[in-house]
């Protein structure tokens, strides 16, 4: 089974989650001052930035198992299903972020969300590298290995920023947002591949 | 008339109405604790894991026709547009499924929603595999049969649980629950695939 | 310059109008049976069904121009772009339709939408083919004909039920609906297709 | 790392952002005539249609630059994730533009994202040109050059197109709309593509 259309609805699912984050802001109206309006947004302003920058980390991870997935079976179909339903939930994971910021409850459903989206795109990759079954055989250990790191130390990371919010939920938000630039640091995989 | 547009049409209709599902989930503003007010929610939480589990089922479904299915001619079109509009309508089921999930009503409406799909789906193939028309012609009887036998066993269990609602409307909800469970379980086509 | 990119643009812009059409299907809540309060929306689910029609009749017109059309130049952006944003109005239409569709007003905006849809189709066409600049060269002139009268009668088609909603606005629903019955019949573009 | 599921990314959210924009007009119900119920409604078909279009020129825009980019890194995909992540967030300034059309505080917010989005466009352009290192290598100088210069200009016309808000903010819409126009204008690209 080629993995085209996979690919075709998975990236049709990210982008509409990514463009109705934005259905999330509203300008209040009433008298006072446009600017005091907007400003009273701010929490799901930063919501909206944080959870597009999120689903673009997620989406470059699926974009790159990509690379090496060459083929897909039934199993393969339905770990890529669980996924994209966490990724559609991430917008109302976002809303709520946005509007109860100050709720550990809150920050613990959008971390959660964020580290189960991290665990199926973790199956998805040893799944399809399980003896080499899904992916080209001559992609080297290393490589494998590396690709699993970065799935594991992301999930980490984003359990040390959910943990974090019990005891102040703008420290787990800042760390959220240091996410994109942990992972715009490049790593091993990035040297592996410019060397190709 | 080539079938690669006819794809790219249904792979955009089954992101949005997998990705819009979400839109439903609201959590009511109050004074309660946070996750009491999402407690409220559980039914269309249900509803929409559900649903995406349906769209998913659907979508393998369409998936695996096309890999056989090489040209389209203009009854084929329309029957994938109505396939499709009855997947547009889904969303709209599974909101009231989620909002009245005690009424039998909704349950038979989202029912037979899903039938309608899956009769269109079958309408897709028996026109398309006709005097093999469409399909590539090496195709097997088997795998012809086996197909449309997989898309009627799905119509009859979703029958079944559409008329469950009139005795228990959560005998359905558990179900329709089981159905990409019971879709999971490999069945003569996987076997057919990955012999290939 | 390549048209698969517009094609993408084009399928995408279809599939997500096709879709959000369903979010203006909202049962009341109320304390009557569900199966009244759901009577009270066939305007909208009637509107629904009609305005999916309609994109169906004219992504498929898009779709068969595609087949001809080979490379893009600036002014075909603009003429596509331009297409879409009436495609992109015709949800709105819709919504104005299932909600007053006793007006002539709204019959009026919803036809005008469908025939500058024609129109553009048409001009897209006419600029594709002048000299045929821009479709294979060995295009019959009887193909290009045809498909231009089809959009013409098509346009008359809609002028005519657009007209008739100044007598009665149901005329004109009948009318609307009856566009895609029309085009399922078989026409000299279709012949011509299945001989090759 | 091939471009083409970014492509198939942006299709996607600029698909749906152009037609979300419509979500946003809405008819007041009332006992007035419709005429005049639309009628309060042209700030927002005015902002709607504006912002299709600008929506179409920054595609368009995308467009070219991806005829000559032939492969992507990390930074590319960053860049491109910002550029969409402005995109999604034209549908707000739309939104707020139709609605408080007379404060300049929203022609500062509206044509910032335009610009905005002009500024990543060209960080994409001059990080994929520098020594060519990810676009085609026969690509001419003034090639290179003159879709900077496009870039700048229309970031320049909307700059000023912002300014004259703070004068009178239908100048400023006035101008926005005459963006598109200025871009159908034939320039140096459009000559040098046709003439291959």
């Amino acid at each position: 089974v080629p993995t085209n259309r996979i690919e075709a609805l998975s990236d049709g699912v990210f982008a509409i989650a990514m463009t109705i984050l934005v259905l999330d802001l509203q300008i209040p109206s009433g008298r006072t001052d446009l600017l005091t309006r907007i400003g009273t947004q701010w929490p799901k302003l930063c919501s909206y930035a944080l959870s597009f920058m999120m689903l673009g980390v997620l989406w470059i991870g699926h974009h790159f198992q990509f690379q090496y997935v060459k083929k897909a079976d039934r199993t393969l179909l339905w770990i890529n299903l669980m996924f994209l339903l966490v990724v559609t939930f991430l917008p109302f994971a976002a809303a709520l972020l946005g509007r109860e910021y100050d709720s550990p409850v809150a920050v613990v459903i959008y971390g959660s969300t964020v580290i189960a989206a991290g665990a199926w795109l973790l199956a998805h990759w040893v799944h399809a590298t399980r003896d080499r079954q899904l992916v080209s055989p001559e992609i080297e250990d290393s490589v494998i290995a590396s690709i699993r790191l970065r799935i594991v130390f992301g999930m980490l990371f984003t359990a040390c920023a959910t943990v974090a919010g019990f005891i102040d939920t703008r420290a787990s938000m800042v760390m959220f947002l240091a996410t994109p630039a942990v992972y715009l640091a490049r790593t091993h995989v990035d040297v592996h591949v410019s060397k190709r």
